[in-house]
């Protein structure tokens, strides 16, 4: 008895990436146990060709891309990762190579990041491809680092560096030049996740999450869960090289640095007589983080600075669909 | 500090939806503990709009059968529900009023079926909507039904009536006439996820799995999976009355109506002698079953036949999507 095109498709790109629990995708659901003394964390995030991702971007990054935005959301969490679940409602007609490409990336990222395909459902669509992904963590009871919880005088931190996404896809638009090494480029298309961090700092941050819609419109969420204004002075926020060199020949870029999504670092507040324990966490983790500013009593707003002390017009917010 | 548009479409439509453990949809994750002795039970299905449901249908209906139809894996598996996450890439321009009545279709489902929102995703598509959802579940260990465990000389049982999904697109294609009750267009529309029954015939039964593909070809995973035949009594197969009115004036439909999908009815496999055990479970769900054939031994294969016990030609298969 023959099968349909769509279970083949799934036999022979799919099923490698199972694992335990997920039944060899042959059933309705995937069954498992979380570990005893762990909560479930549980996220999902959906990329959509043309609006996430570049129609030219390698499928293998756009597989990587999707589950580590995914991840993202755990680092934020301070959660560890435990497995997936995917829906792909791929542009009819779209190459079986191009699907490989796309398992290929996810293959890479599973033994990367140790976790596994659970389950999910392959469809079609006449648009563009759509693609989501739901994400299963574990976190200690008590241990979830969360967006509420910052307090004024909590100092303002941030993992890396800022604005390489939004100029890795300036870059990739032909918008700027490239960097020699491809850095930016690579920054928008293969985010790290910062899962070590995020679940080193958890127990000594007041309150966290992960940079995707833009460093202010994303410190504003802190900021309205704490119901306080945060200070930022722009001067202190991490730029890479290759920022840095944009900067310096358009110094009017530097509110869309502040602005721009794609970051995927993680953004938290903690007590300033924690800072030793951060950076030692940091540390641990491998992980560069630095001081960007502080919250501060007043309404909940975030207002970055320039080097002169002069508020930043960063009205612009961050990425909406809508 | 002004929010995009996204983040207001969210707290308008989706907030109302969230439930225990979502944090408000404000975090990056949901955290929540699975119930003691109870293991997770997750899938996820994707709609498309055009292709899983008419871009005129309801955007009440749209909503409800996109959480039915995974609620649907749940009770394959014999689950209870626990919760969803749910990414929408909405198409660009989308009527704010659609997006409302489809909120309003998950919550009344949310209150039919005592779950609410985890978390997802709000995104936009140049192309059509793509609905994603992940529905969460849970089940005591061992108890889960699974396709594979059938056997040969096992019965072949069937819930509800097959078929009505198929004609219920053909009635809102304008394809054949419609029912005076609108009862098929609602089959499309609405299915049935079958949670108590499968709760209620997973002791009893061996194997078993939801038809979304079409009978034919879901029990062809039932074959598979046990590695024998299934002989099915054509004429055994429950149809509805408007379904058998359409059938009778146009005989040649019923192949269509075994291999059409869209049916949303649990069919599962139980020993002979568990017949009676199969019927009580049944009548506590309330919910009819009907004996439709037989496991027998063989290469793993379904043969359908006429009442004059000629095979029909089921060689179509079910829906696919490549």
């Amino acid at each position: 008895m023959s099968l349909p095109a769509e279970f083949a498709l799934i036999a022979r790109h799919f099923l490698p990436l199972a694992g335990e629990g997920a039944l060899d995708l042959a059933d309705d659901a995937a069954v498992l146990d979380i570990p005893a003394g762990r909560r479930l964390v549980i996220a999902a995030d959906a990329m959509v060709e043309g609006v996430h991702y570049l129609p030219e971007d390698p499928p293998e990054t756009v597989g990587r891309k999707l589950l580590r935005v995914n991840l993202s959301d755990l680092a934020a969490m301070g959660a560890a990762p435990l497995g997936y679940l995917m829906t792909t409602s791929f542009a009819r007609g779209i190459a079986d190579h191009w699907i490989a490409g796309f398992v290929r990336g996810l293959a890479e990222d599973q033994r990367t990041f140790g976790l596994s395909v659970l389950g999910g459902d392959t469809t079609s669509t006449p648009g563009p491809t759509c693609l989501s992904l739901t994400i299963l963590g574990t976190v200690a009871p008590g241990a979830e680092l969360k967006r509420a919880g910052a307090r004024p005088g909590d100092d303002v931190w941030v993992s890396g560096t800022i604005g390489d996404g939004l100029l890795g896809l300036r870059v990739l638009r032909g918008e700027v030049p490239a960097d020699a090494e491809g850095h930016l480029a690579r920054r928008y298309r293969l985010p790290e996740p910062r899962l070590a961090l995020g679940q080193a700092i958890a127990p000594v941050a007041r309150a966290g999450l992960d940079v995707s819609d833009g460093l202010v419109q994303d410190l504003g969420h802190l900021c309205r869960a704490a119901g306080c204004r945060a200070e930022v002075s722009a001067a202190e926020v991490p730029l890479s090289a290759p920022a840095r060199a944009l900067l310096g020949r358009d110094p009017a870029l530097l509110p869309a640095l502040l602005t721009g999504g794609d970051d995927y670092e993680l953004l938290f507040a903690a007590a300033p007589e924690a800072a030793g324990a951060v950076r030692a966490a940091a540390s641990r983790a491998g992980v560069p983080v630095t001081r960007i500013g502080q919250m501060v009593p007043g309404a909940p707003e975030v207002v970055a600075r320039d080097a002169a002390g002069t508020p930043l017009d960063v009205s612009r917010g961050g990425w909406s669909h809508f």
